[in-house]
């Protein structure tokens, strides 16, 4: 009756040592990893309510806001961005997304699909939005939503935020912000910003293990939740539901992830010890010895210098090198992982990752002096 | 400029030793801990395609299938639901939803969120529905999908699912099956049944820490799929996108949980080593064993024998005495958690999962010795 034919017996587990420098996951904190093996206990624990509380305080300290409305999504960052997206948007509402590369092109996908009336900018991947581009669309567009990536991913941009708080709210507009690659290593204070939704991950400059994202909604934003008429398509991302088990309720919604919440509090733990400012200046340090170091075996950034994302840079491949075959090398004999370019920068661009952990100049170093290998330089 | 006011200060991570008997999460199995502390490698990495493609033959092995789309959703037994829900249901479509409980209530939410004309099946909490009463239900209706839970967690009731399957395709409708709580300690055999989605978690029977879904899709299920006029509206949990990343393209969707990748291998492997038939046998005599002593002891089951979850025990709290002390004397004198009711059996019952590596005779007793001395019998 029962059948054999996929009962595998597999080897125990057994990875390889990566040096993860590549777009995410970086390689976590191996504090981190201790924590992650902490006892497990139940979602409703008393111990584990404490636990979900010291996150909400030190989630509002990495993010420099005020927000009471701030918490723990139980899945990746991409979750955190479907989660921002559907409560923040209602079917109808117009959402300006400004698409400056493959995640801004994300953010304006899952607005489409939760019934938004998408009105896509658009920029040279490898450039940022001018003010005065996002200013005349919302002046033009009038949108319930403008969505922003802050460190795109896909190219290593940097867009600043400067203006668009007073913008949005001189517009009756929520400003909805991707800090998936910023948060906990590029300067971002989401108060004095004005950002009215923001979600992160773990896995980049919070050196945790993926599988959690904060997400976090001003009081502008929970009034417009407030106000919605037809309830979030997403059961499981509701952030009403959601509000009642990190709330005072402590009402059942879904099991939390309890031993990647350990691991995010611990990651937190040590943002707060660091302090956000040295923790902003380490990750920019170990950014400029990087960049330095490409810029004399040769290599060139893909991004004008006072626009790039310490925590990712794009660098140019040149001419006549084998892209992928370099990422292959660099994986197989040195252990490095780097990523390749997306969408339009795919075979263009190497990504670079100095997140979290690795965000140091050693760890630049062990890149640099593979790549030198590897290219020949 | 950096505001210091939520820089909290606090301790190391420090969780109590919990025996976990309520409704999950169960304790870990310590292999399982292990395997999460394995080395970090990127979602792409090949070492952790490998892993990906162990895990979803080993997850046909356990589920008794032959499904080519087989795979872990990023997030909990919740977000596995609404994966099931989300793909397998088209706005307009019928839905027949058979409620036994809370868990059956949650899929009539969400599927009415997905758009779903929901025919919502009662019956009290702590039965089981007749095939005759579905079987109506599927001929009066002609839904495209009926959705039934395997394991009711919030009664204890194991669902029937004989028979279910020809129903269904003789009347040209899916068959979707909760097995959050069957799945890896209950005898299910998803091929031999007719499903045609299922969907599980990862902290009960197969201890595993909470943070990943199985979920699956029979060929009929994937021809519905194929034929959606319009796409999935959540866009972490669209199936098609997940298969491109799970499947031969490995394209990339989003960062995958590793670690928590890691640990569901080493579930699913130990499934295999021990064999289902061992497995849900052991399940059963820790299950009986309990039974036993509940008895001896003069308190009574809530379910009726041959339709009791052996994972999952829901024990009626005799009159006069106040359920929640009980739980909270059980967790602050022994350190054993029990679950309290939900919904409509909320005060009338506890609910005491015997799940995966805490699916034995020994545990059992612990929790009887306790639940004695706080009774005081």
């Amino acid at each position: 009756m029962i059948s054999d034919a996929h009962r595998l017996a597999a080897g125990a587990l057994d990875m390889p040592n990566r040096l993860l420098l590549g777009a995410g996951p970086s390689n976590p904190n191996p504090r981190v990893m201790q924590a992650l093996m902490g006892r497990t206990v139940g979602h409703l624990d008393p111990t584990f309510l404490r636990v979900m509380d010291d996150i909400r305080e030190m989630l509002r300290y990495a993010w420099q806001t005020e927000n009471e409305h701030t918490l723990l999504i139980s899945g990746t960052g991409t979750a955190g961005m479907e989660a921002a997206v559907a409560n923040a948007v209602e079917p109808g509402d117009v959402v300006v997304v400004a698409v400056a590369g493959y995640f801004g092109d994300r953010i304006a996908q899952m607005a489409a699909r939760y019934g938004a009336d998408v009105k896509r900018l658009e920029v040279a991947w490898g450039e940022a939005f001018p003010h005065e581009t996002l200013a005349a669309a919302v002046e033009t567009h009038r949108p319930a939503v403008l969505a922003v990536v802050h460190a795109e991913t896909s190219t290593g941009v940097l867009q600043p935020l400067d203006g668009l708080g007073a913008l949005c709210h001189a517009n009756d507009c929520l400003l909805l912000v991707d800090s998936v690659t910023s948060f906990g290593g590029v300067p971002l204070l989401l108060d004095a910003s004005g950002v009215d939704v923001a979600y992160s991950g773990s896995q980049k400059c919070m050196a945790a293990p993926s599988g959690v994202a904060p997400l976090t909604f001003s009081p502008r934003a929970m009034d417009k939740l407030a106000r919605r008429k037809v309830p979030v398509r997403s059961w499981y991302l509701d952030y009403t539901l959601l509000s009642k088990y990190w709330g005072a309720d402590r009402a059942y919604h879904h099991t939390a992830p309890i031993n990647m919440v350990y691991a995010m509090r611990e990651s937190l733990r040590i943002v707060c010890e660091e302090g956000l400012e040295a923790r902003w200046a380490r990750h920019r340090a170990a950014a400029e010895h990087l960049w330095e170091g490409l810029s004399d075996m040769g290599l060139e950034c893909h991004v004008a210098p006072e626009f790039r994302v310490p925590s990712l840079t794009t660098v140019r491949v040149p001419e006549g090198v084998d892209a992928r075959g370099v990422v292959r090398q660099l994986l197989d004999d040195h252990d490095i992982e780097i990523s390749g370019g997306l969408g339009q920068l795919a075979g263009k661009v190497w990504r670079v990752g100095l997140m979290g952990y690795n965000a140091r100049s050693e760890t630049a170093d062990r890149l640099l002096k593979a790549l030198a290998k590897v290219l020949g330089r």
